[in-house]
């Protein structure tokens, strides 16, 4: 059965002063089961029901939640928001936007930004989210300090709960975490070529071609070994793969 | 019925030269409904199945997209990769990081960027999915430019299908959406308080104080009226609840 082991995931290596997740009047168990995996994608462990509507704990959370029991076992539950929330200092109430509140309204980014300052602070915080189709009634909101809603498609922005969880643990996530944009990855018994190696790739492919004829006339041929070495240079080779270059160029050579 | 009317979803004020989302022999129905779902939230509509498991079109895919039929309507079935991708002049695959490969590794947000000015010079691009569970295999990875890798929780890294399919569209959305980070917002029928109405309601609550001794002795009272302004200043009042506030310190007042 899904996560029947993973009661031992590993969470010591997460964040302890992350968000709190407090579902309001959630529906359906599969949800609250989907909403704990998107969670603990996103090292997100605490976990918090206003009066859930069907039986806690529940058997669809646990199996909807692809073994990201550790956050179902810990989960609380309560009566009302106000003592789901007692304990943190903010709220941000994740909703559409109320045009008849009176309301910071942040983008994800924006409400994790300014998590991230007062969690330096230490405050503790917690992102608040309304049931199923419904959302958050205007007393909920009221509670909160602000509002967060997700820039999206205006003809068709409706989330749904572990989607909307998600969004706001994968801007948490990423606001922690130092992995660069771009990175070229390559297998560990390799390592990049060195310009001494493209070089003689370079010569050794040029002077077959001169062989040939393919860089004649002699006045064009600068600029046509330019852009041939151009193409290769782009391709950030590795050490084994000028090796295999030289190969290749050799076994057509001799064909030829 | 699910997205029963929704064919007629309006998708005229998407970008038209939006990334595709290209599904590698995707298994259950539910999850493509799902993935159509999250791409119509993101402003995605072009949508190709590799060699769907089960039969297309999938009753199961429409029941799950909560409306999302336009992707669904529109999206076009392959038989291989090579196919669905032909077309394309650039393709991240979106999988786990493959320590076999000589290859570079995005995170979504640096792919989502790298895709903006490939899709400014006109190029086409698309993000290449595996199948539930097992993901992309090594032969759909070689016809990708680059991997995607979505920085989560290392020890419970697993998206689903739909989820992984949001990250990269709520990634795509947010690059071309200009919502500020915050935002106040009030209803229409009022606006900002402007500075003489701030002032006129502190020297409201500082007489009516005055006359109680609150801001006694007379050497505390600058700080004491100091601290208390910036509470009201912080509040970011509007015009109406500067009118609100001087209600309440009245009655307050004649109870007293």
């Amino acid at each position: 059965m899904a996560g029947t082991d993973s009661t031992r995931t590993n969470t010591d290596h997460l964040e302890q002063n992350a968000p709190a997740i407090i579902l309001s009047h959630p529906q359906l168990g599969e949800n609250i089961g989907m909403v704990a995996r998107a969670m603990l994608n996103c090292g997100l462990t605490d976990l918090r029901l206003v009066n859930p509507r069907d039986e806690w704990p529940n058997e669809a959370a646990v199996k909807a939640c692809s073994g990201a029991t550790v956050v179902l076992d810990n989960a609380r539950v309560f009566s009302c928001t106000e003592e789901a929330i007692a304990d943190l200092n903010k709220v941000y109430a994740t909703t559409a936007r109320s045009r008849d509140m009176t309301k910071d309204v942040y983008t994800p980014n924006g409400a994790i930004k300014e998590t991230r300052s007062f969690l330096a602070n230490g405050a503790q915080c917690g992102f608040l989210m309304g049931r199923e189709a419904k959302g958050l009634n205007n007393d909920d909101i009221a509670l909160a300090d602000a509002i967060v809603q997700v820039p999206l498609n205006p003809s068709f922005s409706s989330l749904n709960l572990a989607q909307a969880v998600l969004v706001m643990g994968y801007e948490w996530y990423q606001s922690g975490d130092v992995t660069p944009d771009k990175e070229f990855t390559f297998p560990e018994d390799t390592r990049l070529a060195n310009k001494q190696e493209l070089v003689y790739l370079f010569e050794h492919l040029e002077s077959e071609l001169d062989e040939t004829g393919f860089l004649y006339p002699p006045e064009k041929r600068p600029v046509m070994v330019r852009n041939i070495r151009n193409i290769f240079q782009r391709a950030n080779l590795t050490e084994q793969e000028v090796r295999t270059l030289r190969g290749v160029i050799k076994k057509l050579s001799r064909k030829a």
